[in-house]
């Protein structure tokens, strides 16, 4: 038997339906039950399934409808008793919370002070006569909800963009401002990733592999899965890519999305090559045209763009070299011999340098200035120990390294384990430190990229080892081959200079009209919650300055009345 | 004034020597000082550099030689004082380990009792001879000593082979046989990777990479530089594979060298393809072929190859799947859209499935029976709350996966974080479990794969989530990338199925000649140390079986007198 109840004036928001959903689903006797708000959306879905009657027709948006296929009219009495047990424990717990909480947008921002930020879960037929109104109040917003319809959201984008405003989404399932989690977000360490992604999962899945990896994240921008569409043209996209370039919290800029459209991505990856930090843009499902063009990194899977993301932060963190348009060679020093030819290689590769003939004198590597040598080989070792036991072999040649004015990088391993030197770094940093201190007091200077093959375990420390070389200026990188990467970063900057480093002010799109978002990245944002009571609860829990705005259709749900009101206000 | 002290019948090993050296290379008023053995080729070094005379013409190679230049003779009978009080230092710290020493291999033999493993790191030139000696006695021989001539190596080598014994290196800077670290090795986790390296940073960095990534060694097998050469044909690499293969301890073989000679690279890819186990394959400087082929996944840098031996080896300790030939199909259950999104490329991509039309219904690859799903496509969320906190969506799509007999795999991902359901995998792991359990009392199986989008400090906690799945049958891996490729491999296995697994005797090249060597894995080695003093006393402390031999050479030096007492043995 179908068993209908209308709970009138009684309005409940999405999440709350599916708990209580779920609470009644499972009951002996239910066969199948519907509950939900009786916008018009909702009564057509009943009425296509053939639920048609009084019930329906006349129940309003702010009226909760349960319908359900019961065996026996003690099971519909039961399931009436469990609803309005379910929803007289809600109101309590509201109640019962601490949670600043208002009945209206003015309440809200009058109770919120200086609010900057606005989280908007309620449903998609409503969300645009809102998001204006609180475009109107000077508010960037986060929009979860989904079913908006793509002319409201190039209008909302559209005049967001003409008041310097931010419109995370529609359709916005995650984002992290300040390290305030936005709705659907992972509990990730705060670092110096900063990141734009399309969709929720892509941006899920990158955070959570770069906290994985030890890397931090300082902000996670939702655009909204149309946002890179031909219709919105990846206005929030742009905009974000700008903020996040001149936000002091970010080194490395991560790009998510699917391919966009030829222009739309020409228009993307455009400013992206323009701003003045690293960017790895994963497009996914579009082979990428080179592994780095300029300073945008292409990765083709999201764990790869996680990895490349924090290699990039390491590297950002360390301290800049300030090296001249001279300085194009890059010389290897290696003690390790497989380490040597790894380099070899990948700088071969990457620097177009064809195999050579073998090399005398244990150089893998000898063509245009770029060396590699493999200070183990015969030439060096013939009569005396290996440099991994004797470090003055590798010392004799730190000198002329230094002193050669084409010199942009220095390549070096320092190999710990049972047998090693005890101390390698301790045998190298003061040399290497030395050596730079006399090099800048000359007005000049070399990057000293090195990596350390080891184990904390092992009986030098791998940690131990690290902060010596970094204490004397050295770039540490987690594996050769990554030391290899940075070094040819290095010689990439220099053969094409960046852009000045001093922000987003210096790239052709950008004006003030960016000032507002920068702002918004700048400390936690004061929050305003529109929809999902369970956003605030998260936010207040952190300690977030946030207050819930309890929402509901307004005149009873009624749209023309609501567009008139809109019209007057 | 140039200084010259004879030491005689005083033999040092290369260790003490640069350690001595590096004492007194800093003194105030030495302005360069030699100290070596009197072996035949430092002879050779020193008349070359013009250091002449009857202390350099008439010394032995077991009389310590010291020629300084020095600015005045009490700088002279200083370092004389400083040479002497280094040398009785040493004595007496020999004197005091309780480390077995024997002064004859035959002692040496007798104090081991059953040895069978010997590391050499004795001058080159003395190394055939002791390690022939070292065969017949029936041990595997680890040669840490380089500057032996590739004759012998292929004369040992042959020695070796018809014994069924394993010859490591000459030149072999490292090796971990058992948890057993050899010469220059880093302290790993013990782990079910296995690594056969021809040069020494290629295996430690590898297994550096490895443990830094979270995974663990089997056994290090170092092989010599020249042993993928066309000479040596390969000789320990094939025999180093095929016991890996057959080593109980061993799930993922990782295989590092630079690219070999055609013939050569055509045997031992060959064996490795034929193998039963995951073969991870670093040519370095070669472009690999394929990511894949067969068994043999290709890596391009060492950290790749430690990060695809990781992602290996994780999956080779979860249950096996026993799937019939007709199970061909992967279906993907996705709730992140992105996360779909990634499955469908990575799938087309392999499976060489053009990108088709869009779907309706969710449907991101539809295609040869091959299914990816995105759950939270409107068609599924119109009315309803996202599969990310309603999982029902997705547990009522379970059957049909589980009852369709051409499925081979299902992809799943748990998105964790603020907001998603409190227990996304206690609403999923019960199903499956049960499906799972149905499924095999019907004598059918099916690969369950996903993985946890999320991190330690999400209120659901990525090991607790990740646990309650693998409690249930599922193989979880790292990543969504990670667990995509996990159910390729599931596929290429069933398109093309893998070799029994019940070890290297079902290789065309194996047969009970590799006995010996399993053996030697199958427990931790008793060795007997030839050479360099440190090796043994670092296998001492951590509580191997180990005795030093401590080797000079034989009648003062006398490489004809030797040779005639090798020949009257």
């Amino acid at each position: 038997m179908l068993y209908s109840i209308v709970k009138p004036n009684n309005y409940q928001d999405s999440l709350r339906l599916m708990r209580l959903s779920n609470l009644v689903a499972d009951t002996e006797g239910i066969n199948r039950v519907s509950i939900m708000m009786g916008t018009p959306m909702n009564k057509d879905i009943l009425r296509n399934a053939g639920l048609t009657g009084t019930t329906v027709d006349e129940a309003k948006p702010t009226d909760l409808l349960i319908l359900a296929d019961v065996v026996s009219a003690e099971v519909g009495e039961s399931l009436v008793s469990t609803v309005d047990a379910f929803l007289s424990n809600q109101a309590s717990m509201s109640g019962r919370s601490r949670l600043p909480t208002a009945r209206s947008l003015e309440r809200a921002l009058s109770l919120a002070g200086d609010a900057n930020l606005a989280i908007v879960s309620i449903p998609g037929e409503y969300v645009a006569a809102e998001v204006e109104r609180l475009l109107d109040h000077d508010l960037h917003v986060f929009i979860f909800s989904d079913n908006v319809s793509i002319d409201d959201e190039v209008t909302l984008k559209r005049k967001a963009r003409e008041r310097g405003l931010l419109v995370m989404g529609p359709d916005c399932g995650t984002g992290s401002i300040g390290g305030l989690p936005l709705a659907f977000t992972n509990a990730v360490h705060p670092g110096n990733i900063g990141l734009a992604g399309a969709s929720g999962t892509g941006l899920q899945e990158v955070m959570a592999q770069i906290d994985g990896l030890g890397g931090g994240v300082s902000h996670a921008i939702g655009l909204g899965g149309r946002d890179l569409g031909t219709r919105v043209g990846a206005s929030t996209c742009l905009r974000a890519l700008r903020a996040l370039d001149g936000d002091a919290s970010t080194d490395v800029i991560v790009l998510i999305s699917k391919p966009p459209a030829a222009r739309v991505r020409d228009d993307v990856i455009g400013v992206a090559e323009r701003l003045s930090k690293p960017v790895v843009a994963i497009l996914l499902g579009e082979r990428p045209p080179a592994p780095v063009h300029g300073n945008v990194h292409y990765a083709h899977t999201l764990d790869e763009a996680a990895r490349i993301g924090v290699e990039l932060a390491g590297t950002r963190a360390a301290r800049s070299v300030a090296l001249r348009p001279a300085q194009q060679w890059v010389k290897g020093l290696y003690t390790g011999g497989t380490l040597a030819v790894e380099a070899a290689m990948l700088l071969r590769e990457s620097l177009g340098i064809p195999q050579g003939e073998e090399h005398d004198g244990g150089y893998l590597l000898r063509s245009g200035g770029h060396e590699v040598i493999d200070l183990g080989d015969d030439a060096y070792t013939r009569g005396r120990p290996h440099p991994m036991i004797d470090p003055s072999i590798r010392n004799e040649r730190l000198a002329a390294v230094f002193d050669d004015p084409r010199n942009a990088v220095l390549l070096l391993d320092v190999v710990l384990g049972y047998g090693s030197d005890p101390d390698p770094a301790g045998a190298l940093a003061p040399r290497l430190a030395k050596e730079l201190a006399a090099l800048r007091a000359a007005g000049r200077d070399l990057a000293v990229v090195a990596s350390v093959c080891g184990t904390e375990n092992d009986p030098q420390s791998l940690s131990t080892q690290t902060l010596a070389l970094e204490q004397a200026g050295v770039t540490v990188m987690p594996s050769n081959a990554a030391a290899v990467r940075h070094a040819l970063r290095i010689l990439r900057r220099q053969r094409a200079p960046e852009p000045p480093a001093n922000g987003a002010n210096d790239t052709n799109d950008a004006d003030d009209a960016d000032e507002p978002v920068r702002r918004l990245l700048a400390q936690p944002p004061r929050v305003i919650n529109i929809g999902l009571r369970g956003f605030a609860e998260t936010l207040f829990e952190r300690g977030a300055h946030v207050v819930h705005y309890d929402w509901r259709p307004a005149a009873g749900g009624d749209r023309k009345l609501q567009a008139l009101i809109d019209a007057l206000r």
